[in-house]
C-alpha cells in the first residue's frame, strides 16, 4: 500500500487541474502578450483564471494578485522590495519577523542583514506562536515591514494575522504574510485580515509546481523583483505560464469547493491518527489541534529518531517527513521544536503527518499500524542505535 | 489554414515534450527533496534532465546550470547578483550592455541606475550589433559586467560573443549573454564561447513556458535572486518544478538533434520567405542573413504599418509580430529599427517573421501570397490610413 503524509511538503495535482492545464501544454500555445489568434486564444482562460484567484482568496480586483514562480520567489519579492523602496534609501531600517519562518523568508532577511538591515525575530512561545503583544513590543518608526507566517509548515499553527496586521498598521508599516499552508486548508480573506502582501504557491494545494502569486493590496508600491516587459501590467516580468496560471486558479476553486470537507471529513482523519498516535507512551504533539490547520501532526516519539521512523514508514509506503521538505536532506534536528525550547534529543524524534482529501479512512488505519510497529522496533533497538550509529544505518 | 510565423516570441510544445513531463504532473508528483519513495521516484528523471541541460550546452558540469522560472529571472539574477556582490559594496561601479537587449536587462539596469548604478549602453551599427572594437573602448577598471545578447530578438542578428567574452576577461570582468534566441537555432557550447553566465528560457525551443536557466561558468559566486531553502545548491530556491525541469531537458536534447534542420531546412524556407518578400517593391529586412539565426525575419514593407500588415495577416490566419512580443500590446514603433537609426515611420513598419522546424513548405508558400496582398491592399489605402486612422481601423 502507497500512503502520501507529506502534503505540507507537496500535494499531488488534482485530476482536473491536470485537465485543465493541458491545452496549454499543447495546441495552445500562444504567448497571451501577441497581437494574433494563437495569443488571443489563451485569453478566456487566462481572463477566467486571474478571476477565480482573486475571488478565491476575496482579493477586491484582479489586478491586486501577481502570478510568480513559487512562493519562494513572492517571500523574496516583498521583503526584497520593501529593501529597495524603503531601507536602502535610508528611510526605514527594520524588518520584523518570527523565528519559526521558512528558509525563503529567514535566508533572505539574512542576506539582507549583510547590506544593513536590522531584524527583529521574534521569539515563539510552546504552542510554536508570536502572541499580538510580542509585536506590539517590538513595533517602531524605523520598521519597514512586519512579516509573519498564517500556518507553520511544521506544526500547522495558525498565527492571529488580523490582529498582527491592525498592529502594523497602527504604525503606519506594511503587513505581509506567508500563507503557502494555510490556502486550501482554512478560508482566506485578504480583505478581512487586512494584510498588505501574502504569499502562495499552487503545488500546496494540488496545484501544479512552479506557479505561486502574490497578493498586493491596492495595487501598492513594490519594486519588481522581475523587472523585464509589460507582464503582469509590468509588475512581474517574463513570458505568462499560461498552463501554470490556469492549473493554480482551478486548483484553488476546487479547494476552495472542499474547504468544508478538508475540515470535517480531513480534520476527522488527522485527529483519528493523532489520537492514535497519543497513546503510545511518551509521545507529544506541537499545538492544540482548535489552533491548527485540519491537516497537520508534528509529534514527537520519545526515543525514535525521526530519519530511522521515516525510514521504517518508507519501507512500508507510507511518506512522512521529520520537517520541512527543504532541510530534509541534512540529518538536522526539527527548527521548529528547537523554535519552541525542547531539547536537542527530542528536537531528532520530530515526525510530521500531513494529510489531503485524497487520504482515505483505510491509508489511516495502515498508518496508525505501521507507525506503532514501528515505533516498538525503533524503541527496542534505541540504545544500540544511540551508541552505534552506523550500525543503525546498516541495521535499516 | 493556421501559420504560426511567431516562434521567436514562444513556441508550439513538442509532443515529445509534453509526454515527459506528463507523470510529473499527474501520478510522480513528489517534492525530490523529500525522504521517501514518492520524492526519490523523481529522482531518476531528474538526474537525466540535469544532464541533457549539460550537455546541451557542453557545460562542465551539471553543478553549473541552475534551473530558473524564465530568462527574465536569469537575467534579473545576474544583473542584480552582481550589483549586490560589486556594485552595492562600493567595488566597481559600472555595468556595459547594448541598445538592443531585452527589457528583461534594459528595465533591470534601469532600475539598478537609481540605486548609482552607471550604465554603458553601446550603440549598434545599421546591421543591428556591436563590434569588439566598441566593447574594448568602453571597458574600464570600474566595470562589473559586461551582457550582451548572443541572437537578437528581432532581427535574429548573431553577436560575436566569444570575441566580446575575451575582451571582457582581458580586464577581468565577467561577462553574461542572453542565449534565450540562440539555443535550439545554433550550435551552443558555453566552453568554447568561454562565457561567466549565460540565461535561456524553455518555451523559445519547444518547451514549456514558465522554466528556464541560467549556466553559471565553474559555479562561481552570485549573490541569490532567490533565496531560501537548500534547492539547487541553494543557488535558487523555491520547490523544483520537476515537470519543467524534465520538459526543459527534453526540449533541448530535442532541439539539437533538430540543429542540422533548422540550419538546412527550416533556412530555406525562411530564405524562400525572405526572397519573396524582398521581391515587393521597397522592402528592406534588417541584417545579413549569413549573420542572423537560420528562422528569423525583420522587415519593412514601406508604407505599410506593422500593425497593419499583423491585422491582414492574422485575418487569413497568420501570426506574425511587429517585434518584441512583450512590448506587442502597445502600438509602438519597432525599438531595435529605432536603434539601428531608421526614420519614425520606418519604424512602423517592422514585421517580423520567425519560424521553426514544425513550419512547412505548405504553409510558406500560403504566407508569400497572403503577405503580397495584404501589403498590396494596405498600400492602396495607405493614403487613406495616414490621414484618417479611424476610418482604416473600421476598414480592417
Ligand atoms: C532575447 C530575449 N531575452 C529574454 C527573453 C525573456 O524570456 P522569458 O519571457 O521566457 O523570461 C526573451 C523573450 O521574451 C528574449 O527574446
Ligand atoms: C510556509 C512556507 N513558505 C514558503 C514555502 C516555499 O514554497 P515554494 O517551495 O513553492 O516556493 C513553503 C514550502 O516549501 C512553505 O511551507
Amino acid at each position: 500500500m502507497k500512503v502520501y503524509l507529506d502534503n505540507n511538503a507537496t500535494t499531488m495535482v488534482d485530476p482536473e487541474v491536470f485537465e485543465a492545464m493541458k491545452p496549454f501544454l499543447t495546441d495552445n500555445y500562444g504567448n497571451p502578450n501577441s497581437l494574433h489568434s494563437f495569443g488571443s486564444a489563451t485569453h478566456p482562460a487566462l481572463r477566467k483564471a486571474l478571476d477565480e484567484l482573486y475571488v478565491g482568496i476575496n482579493a477586491k480586483d484582479s489586478d491586486d494578485i501577481i502570478v510568480t514562480s513559487c512562493a519562494t520567489e513572492s517571500n523574496n519579492w516583498v521583503i526584497k522590495g520593501i529593501y529597495f523602496d524603503k531601507i536602502a534609501r535610508g528611510d526605514k531600517k527594520r524588518i520584523i519577523t518570527t523565528a519559526v519562518e521558512h528558509p525563503a523568508i529567514t535566508a533572505t532577511c539574512h542576506f539582507l542583514k549583510d547590506l544593513g538591515v536590522e531584524l527583529t525575530v521574534l521569539d515563539v512561545n510552546d504552542e510554536g506562536v508570536i502572541t499580538p503583544q510580542q509585536l506590539r513590543d517590538a513595533m517602531g518608526d524605523d520598521v519597514a515591514l512586519v512579516s509573519v507566517m498564517y500556518a507553520n509548515n511544521e506544526t500547522g499553527m495558525i498565527f492571529p494575522i488580523k490582529e498582527l496586521a491592525k498592529i502594523a498598521h497602527e504604525y503606519g508599516v506594511p503587513f505581509h504574510t506567508d500563507a503557502v499552508q494555510a490556502v486550501g486548508k482554512i478560508k482566506i480573506d485578504v480583505q478581512d485580515l487586512d494584510v498588505d502582501f501574502m504569499s502562495f504557491s499552487a503545488h500546496k494545494f494540488h496545484g501544479p509546481k512552479g506557479v505561486g502569486a502574490l497578493y498586493i493590496k491596492d495595487s501598492q508600491e513594490l519594486s519588481s523583483l522581475l523587472h523585464g516587459g509589460e507582464h503582469m501590467g509590468g509588475r512581474r516580468s517574463g513570458t505568462l505560464d499560461v498552463a501554470g496560471i490556469v492549473g493554480m486558479a482551478t486548483a484553488l476553486t476546487l479547494a476552495n469547493k472542499y474547504l468544508e470537507f478538508e475540515n470535517s471529513h480531513v480534520k476527522s482523519l488527522r485527529d483519528k491518527l493523532e489520537d492514535a498516535i497519543l497513546k503510545i507512551p511518551e509521545v507529544t504533539v506541537v499545538g492544540k489541534r482548535e489552533h491548527r490547520v485540519p491537516n497537520t501532526i508534528l509529534a514527537s516519539i520519545k526515543g525514535v529518531e525521526g530519519e530511522a521512523m521515516l525510514w521504517d514508514l518508507n519501507q512500508a509506503g507510507i511518506a512522512a517527513s521529520t520537517g520541512s521538505a527543504c532541510a530534509s536532506e541534512a540529518l538536522e534536528s526539527n527548527p521548529i521544536m528547537e523554535a519552541i525550547g525542547v531539547d536537542k534529543d527530542l528536537a531528532h524524534t520530530a515526525l510530521r503527518l500531513s494529510l489531503s482529501r485524497f487520504t482515505t479512512d483505510e491509508e489511516i488505519e495502515y498508518a496508525i499500524d505501521e507507525i506503532n510497529k514501528a515505533a516498538k522496533r525503533l524503541r527496542a533497538i534505541s540504545s544500540t542505535y544511540a551508541y552505534t550509529p552506523a550500525g543503525h544505518i546498516s541495521g535499516l
